[in-house]
């Protein structure tokens, strides 16, 4: 079977492999519509998770099942699921004690273009099919339920982590795909004011119509200083990190109350430390909680998001901003993601 | 001064008493807005709290501050404040525990028109001034800023109650003003698919305005059956009672998951005992948590619920069913809310 | 191969049974110790999860592996290993919920001796050998070890339920094994003040032992006085449940503060009705909560009860009164559960 | 009246002022017994809060009512009472959202010997008597009384801000006063395992009383390898912070599996930055969660570590090595707790 892949790193192509095979709790899909992710960008041009040959690309989409194992009793050839990035060992002993995305490893949970190929191939394989495959709801669009597979799911993780509660004032620091998820997940978490740290006018629009009340603008002086200025001094309950760097923690923490929250979802690709300012982070005691975590994987969590979904609480469709159609597009789509045009928020393509 | 009260149990009437003195952490206010409550005419014509003579009704409202304490700092002659229903003594053990709700004995936050005089006067006194007062924001409607001190509350602390979390499956019970409020605060806390019990065609409007996806009729059925068929046999992720009696427990018992939470926020008025269907309730070990508490009073909660709605999340106006103009008016508010015609959701009167 | 077996409600024996067979992700063991519990006194002689016929008995017990399936990592024939008496579906929706015990049905975590054959054969059948079953520590005392499956868990899930912080004072309801171990988990999850309920001298003597500070005798008066007596009318912070009927709940939420908890464990065998008294849970709105739940199951949990062992901080074979050995004991064993002798705590029967 | 106070940084010594006058919410005391902390020594030697000229030191004692508020309700002259080191203002918004400890300010409720005099004087001023102060129960020991203002709250709330459940491994670095009681309270709270990372013999004697399994000393290799080693590589689930600098939390953070949590209540007195390693921090995506918060203030807190002493659970006295009789010996007691001479933990001055 054919498959887009990470040769090597700095280097994409299509290869040949054989198809996947099936085990007993397993699934064999092949792909009905498709999403690079950022993740994928770093992967190979930046060698987030080291080196890899010819690793077949790709954590996010919608497939349909053409096999299931013995032991698979909800899923049967010809359903189409939506796939989570995320498809844990539920059996583990991280999955047991609620940290799913970790089962087996510090974040090992993270298998498709990671530990084993990604969806970005003819066929690809599901770990656990029954607990982590989602039914796609019927008429749901496709473009949106890509955007399940880690944008909401990580977006909407920040929103979590930060533990937003009714009336909080909230900054989300980054507007990509994966803010935009975290604005929309405060807004329909509780939050009252939100500022939302970014600048790329598409971008910007999309916060505003998913919740931000501010949008606050580095290039239009500090941002910890404005988020100080509309909040009379006081700072926010939560900061919400999508975007930024390591330095982003120290802003965050400055913008805090004590007894306030930072909820991660960032990567971060580079550097040696994170720094805590020691005197705003109250000389140790100030109870401003960091917090940062991978997404939430498996079943529950994408049946759960689907419902938001098909109930119009959350519109991630609006996310989409170019598509594709046909398998082979997922190069383009990828070389998209990695160049960031200007009008870029994510791309889809359908097969 | 003069002041609308009760006059034992069945009576009411305009009773003349000394305006209240302000202690050193109190304040003392004169209303601008006032709603009267179900609770009021549970209290007059049901004896709710026991018989009670020539007691200054209400406990929603606006007032303007006419005199402080010495030992105030925030507030001052003229400012116009939110008052919460609920005006705890924030040092007490329970506060200290987190149930201020319960501040020197079991519902004993609530202090208006029930241990004290209520907001039905041409003054009233309000304890803690710094703890229990909110600003007004500037330009926030009266009607709005009157359903913040108790129907929002209460409605929304239902929704806290059942501890909604995204993608959740919520069933809210009742859609008068409280249960409406729930519906709203669920659809602003993650829930996903809301099932609302009522009929009243003004209230289903509102409900389906603030988010209900689903309105469940018990004149078109049992309405534990409506949900199970709804959710597939599944049941539901919560069930928000703001409204029925005491053997709506058992039903809600009946449609909630295992691992599934009842927020309870409606009084129950009548009865012994609230009974709890043994075997759906897992012979004792379903994971059916049962919450019921009294909302959340106090300056903090108000700030944040008026921040709900000063950023467009929460918009409690639309239950503003009647207007009316003038202290006096009070009277006329109440007995509506007492015979509660066809088209009444709240009154309001505007001083 | 040969198994203690409920014949029918009300009857047992000794049957003959194939071998069952191991799945892929499956273990066969032979037991190496095991206990009966009340629970298959509740099965046999009460019906209480309806007729069964020739269904092996037992859920407690450390076992030796003898085979396992093809996907199994993390044991191989001839690791002793100590089995929870709930073992979950770990992929399962309820599961990935937080709620293991209710995997694919309320309850339906609970697998042997219910859905499928227990323990009490020459062979038992693991499900998800890797997620559910714990090595026995080296040296471990194997009546220690089999308190573990179910009455530890059972009794420091019940302190979990009611949420003990430090300081807090607690009330035990009925001091069997599930009850003495919910107080010695009250010990050491930071309870000051344990008021246990019970009478039987044995069990006195080790709830006294396991941290009880006060023993309340129904015997002495009416419990609820006692209680409120001792605290000079305050009541307590929580109340566990593991023993009496459906009418303790009464009880509790008389003896509880507001913002007080029920933690429930106790099986309800009779009775339509759990009862909740109106005025004293405030009517409705007193934040006294009612939580009930089956045990956690599972590798974990096992492991984390087994490192309380070694590490001295639970003691749990202080209440293995009686020892058998050889496997045709176990109806001897279950029939002095039936019969609770004044001396008998729990029996334990070793290979 | 006099005092022992901070003339400025670096410098100590008697001084005469007013005696302190009575709001009418709180309390005037005279002292019974005084214990000096660390951060006295911090407050003169390290210029830890600023300079400050004349402030009677000390917040850790047991004093004597002597004088209340016409508003207090629950204290009389003559009532020995125990002082927190925290006494926080209840109302404030802060406390209202659950963070007394910075009521009206980052840290602001440590008001003694900060913001205002300490109790090392022959009279101190406790503000809001009833939300303050603590009854000591009838012949409890000074020494150990005075452990609570501070070192008690202090080293529990590690325990609380780590969250440490059921069977949970704890590392707890730091052996001092503060890191004792964390090792106290770890393991009445759950732990199985407690490593605890220290050196000084005496300390590592109580540590061992108090609950430690395992002592770690730098001394004999790298403190993360030799956690690791004992933990088959696997990790902790809780790192208690109680001593060390900003580096130890690199160091926290590599002893922790993913989902673990760091608790911290060490003062950190140097240095820009608490140093977050990037990759040991999963990327920002490992749920390694750190907390770090001012103990717990206030009368409840009292009362309830008080309860905990009075049963049993906790003996804080055991710390107390040092006893100095008579008010003029503060200044004794203080150089000690300066010079840490090697037997010492915590002195005590009885008056």
């Amino acid at each position: 079977m054919k498959g887009f892949a990470m040769l090597g790193i700095g280097k994409t192509g299509w290869i040949e492999k054989e198809r996947p095979s099936c085990g007993p709790i397993d699934a064999i899909c092949k792909p009905v519509a498709l999403a690079p992710c950022t993740s994928d960008v770093h992967t190979v041009w930046e060698g987030a998770i080291g080196d890899r040959h010819n690793l077949i690309l790709g954590h996010e989409g919608v497939g349909e099942v053409v096999e299931v194992g013995s032991l698979v009793k909800d899923f049967k050839p010809g359903d189409k699921v939506i796939l989570p990035a995320i498809t844990p060992d539920w059996n583990s002993l991280e999955a047991q004690a609620g940290y799913s995305a970790h089962s087996n490893g510090m974040l090992a949970g993270w298998k498709f273009s990671n530990i084993k190929d990604g969806v970005f191939g003819e066929f690809f394989h599901v770990n656990d099919a029954d607990g982590n495959m989602a039914l796609l709801p019927d008429g749901m669009d496709l473009g949106a339920a890509c955007m399940l597979s880690d944008m909401a799911s990580t977006g909407l993780h920040g929103v979590e982590l930060a533990d937003v509660q009714f009336g909080d004032k909230v900054v989300v620091v980054g507007i990509g795909p994966v803010g935009l998820m975290s604005v929309a997940g405060a807004a329909i978490r509780g939050a009252s004011y939100i500022y939302a740290v970014g600048s790329r006018p598409n971008c910007v629009k999309v916060a505003k119509e998913y919740g931000a009340t501010h949008i606050i603008n580095y290039k239009e002086g500090d941002i910890v200083e404005q988020v100080l200025a509309l909040t009379k001094g006081k700072g926010v309950d939560q900061v919400i990190i999508a975007g930024g760097d390591n330095d982003t923690f120290a802003q965050a923490i400055r913008m805090l109350k004590p007894g306030g929250k930072i909820g991660n979802v960032n990567y971060l690709g580079e550097g040696d430390y994170i720094k805590i300012p020691r005197v705003e982070w109250g000389v140790g005691m100030g109870h401003k909680a960091i917090n940062g975590g991978l997404m939430t994987g498996g079943r529950l969590r994408m049946e759960k998001l689907a419902a938001l979904v098909t109930t119009g609480r959350l519109d991630p469709g609006k996310m989409v901003t170019h598509k594709f159609n046909g398998f082979e597009k997922v190069e383009d789509a990828l070389m998209l993601m990695k160049d960031k045009p200007a009008d870029l928020i994510k791309p889809v393509v359908i097969l």
